[in-house]
């Protein structure tokens, strides 16, 4: 025994290291049958641990939909329902590809995919630019045009001005958003200014087409969200990097496919320890509950895995789950230290006297506390294309089964 | 007695109101000749009360050179001064033309200037565009050629996009900058990344120049305190709408010109009332002392006038003023409350439970409490030309004789 925690101990010390050094950088934003490992023109990859088209929660199974339509793979929602139900279509999860996706998470091969690459380890993450519309289950015919106008106006223009500018550095990003009230899940607003701030000048050169960089600039002040995939693509990044080390009970994947929640623990490999997605308790927008809501959907809890989001709430005090909750953010970060091994000293959060994020998930901890993680969360329509875009948002927590099916796994693995 | 005293609660209710609800929009950029009142070609504008050539600070007088030079009037350094000295040139403090100017103040008749309307009231107000260098009094050869730039490239630019644009409100500007740790004086990176995401459509349509468009770009990226000279001029025009209110005690304007310090008082009309400009305790850059440092210098405390600035600085607990001294950013604000006759529900301050900022100093709560307002101030170097920028950040107070003389002033005005 003594031999094994000392063991797990170096192990965690190596992956929170690799987690702290991790140094992503965007490079590129492509097709995904591009650059996606494992992506064939029959492949839709899906957000959360695998699920069979039939279980799929509604909003996936009309972001399914809306894939096949802006594909040119079916002409009605109709046609696009029948060929997804088929079996012709191979259904992946993203993390199974080096992947994330957000809420729906379903990216088909001519999605473009922000591309960023984890300069201290080689190794590169991809999330898809999403239309919140289709990431959220619509599939009418707005839906597809945006998403056309988001492969044939906004990909070449904005990865002309990424090459152009060699790369964007998203530590810095990130710190700075942090120190602007951002927790970069869903209050991402600072974020998304300071993007475009830095990313202008690499755009005004390097796009001709003076229409397609202004209609560009009208996305990004228009959606204060838009960075989000960037962001996912970045800290995919970073827990690819600590993924795979042997004997590390920390967590590296946190994913929702809106019928059950599943995570993944370093030293476990690519197995998914899954329990049933919840409800999410929230704020609604006008006209909406609980009852109209899809359970815990999305990838966007790698967020999480990071240490931002729900970790780092503390650094975003007028976020709409915790603005009208005086302390709650203080309380949800502070309660985060006690289920992670470190403090990220390049995000530094102002509110707790400059203290680092809360880094690297421990299941151990997460069981002996039995304090789950805390998502800071979107929450989708339970129905497809009932709204274009996310009907509230919340706090969510991964059900204990994921926590304690890997301590148990791991218990096997290692014990023997 | 009784009556005045309750004519003064009327006439500050009314100031107050039309602090609370001005709303000024950012309309125009143009060369100071083309709009600003009183300006001619021989007059040049200066920071703070009145004062001579001969009584000049080091940096404005060094600023009014790089001005001599920039207009053509002069061709080197020395003629500039020369002139300056000549008694040829009509020097003015800007407040007397509805204008405002950073540390040195100075403003030449081809200088561009931010046009900000009042829109509650329709008075519109007035700020150059600053080169760091010549506000801080530098008028070397670069110096110039940066003003050159603002006036033949900058200018047109976003002059184009700001008309295409129908101009920019400034409120939620100022709302959202203060949710992301500006406090709108020298932490302002999340307004200047605000801004640019903002005005960036209109840039792309407006400017058909794609090198200008990409230098502009560039300005705004590497130079967090751009958006400085469109806050005061808005700050000078909600200000303004608020001066001039018979029996009024309230403070409409606090300047510095590097000797001295003067106040203007609503109830007051145009009259000056100062005191010696003192050092400025702070963070200075490595090399840098108060022994290097120009007294308090610059219209710019117009920002603590309006309630941000020093007012707000419990909303910017990044700031290097205020970053090592734990409590420190809270203290201050709370401090302003003692001394203000409101809150501005516009703009709330996460740290305190979003209270609004402290509006309306009064000279009466002034004198009587003995707090005087605080001012985060930038500092610049004592000597013309020695440093290009300023040498630090620090926070200053006015001299206790502008308030003692103004409420003086008052009692002689009103108590007769």
């Amino acid at each position: 025994m003594a031999d094994i925690a000392s063991r797990i101990e170096e192990a965690n010390a190596l992956v929170l290291k690799r987690i702290l050094e991790a140094d992503p950088l965007w490079v590129d934003l492509r097709p995904a049958k591009e650059v996606v490992p494992g992506m064939t023109e029959n492949t839709i990859l899906h957000a959360g641990p695998p699920v069979r088209w039939e279980r799929m929660a509604g909003p996936m199974k009309g972001a399914v939909a809306a894939a096949l339509l802006f594909e040119g793979r079916a002409s009605t929602p109709a046609m696009a329902l029948e060929m997804a139900a088929s079996g012709d279509i191979r259904f992946s999860p993203c993390h199974e590809h080096d992947a994330v996706g957000a809420m729906a998470g379903v990216i088909s091969p001519s999605m473009p995919v922000f591309a960023v690459r984890n300069r201290t380890l080689g190794n590169t993450a991809f999330c898809a630019w999403r239309d919140l519309g289709q990431a959220s289950g619509c599939f009418d015919e707005e839906t597809v045009d945006k998403m056309h106008w988001i492969h044939d106006v906004g990909m070449p223009a904005l990865r002309a001005a990424v090459l152009e500018r060699g790369g964007l550095e998203i530590k810095p990003l990130w710190a700075r958003g942090l120190l602007m009230g951002d927790e970069h899940h869903n209050r991402v607003s600072a974020g998304t200014s300071i993007f475009t701030r830095m990313m202008a000048p690499a755009m005004a050169r390097a796009v001709e087409d003076r229409q397609a960089l202004a209609e560009l600039f009208d996305y990004l002040a228009n959606f204060d969200l838009a960075i989000v995939p960037l962001t996912m693509a970045g800290c995919k990044a970073v827990m690819n990097g600590a993924h795979n080390v042997e004997a590390s009970t920390v967590v590296t994947a946190i994913a929702r496919n809106g019928v059950e929640v599943g995570i993944r623990v370093s030293g476990l490999g690519d197995r998914w320890f899954t329990g049933p997605a919840q409800l999410v308790k929230g704020i609604y927008h006008p006209g909406f509950s609980e009852a109209d809501a899809c359970p815990d959907l999305g990838d966007s809890a790698i967020i999480e895995t990071t240490g931002f989001g729900g970790c780092a709430i503390a650094a975003a005090p007028t976020h709409v789950t915790v603005r009208d909750e005086p302390g709650a953010a203080l309380r949800y970060t502070q309660e985060m230290y006690e289920i992670t091994l470190g403090k990220n000293p390049s995000y530094p959060i102002p509110a707790l006297g400059f203290q680092g994020v809360p880094t690297a998930i421990d299941i151990r901890r997460v069981v002996e506390s039995g304090i789950l993680p805390i998502v800071d969360t979107p929450i989708a329509h339970k129905e497809a294309g009932r709204f274009r875009g996310v009907i509230g948002f919340g706090m969510s927590r991964p059900p204990m089964e994921c926590f304690e099916g890997a301590l148990t796994a791991f218990a096997d693995r290692y014990l023997d």
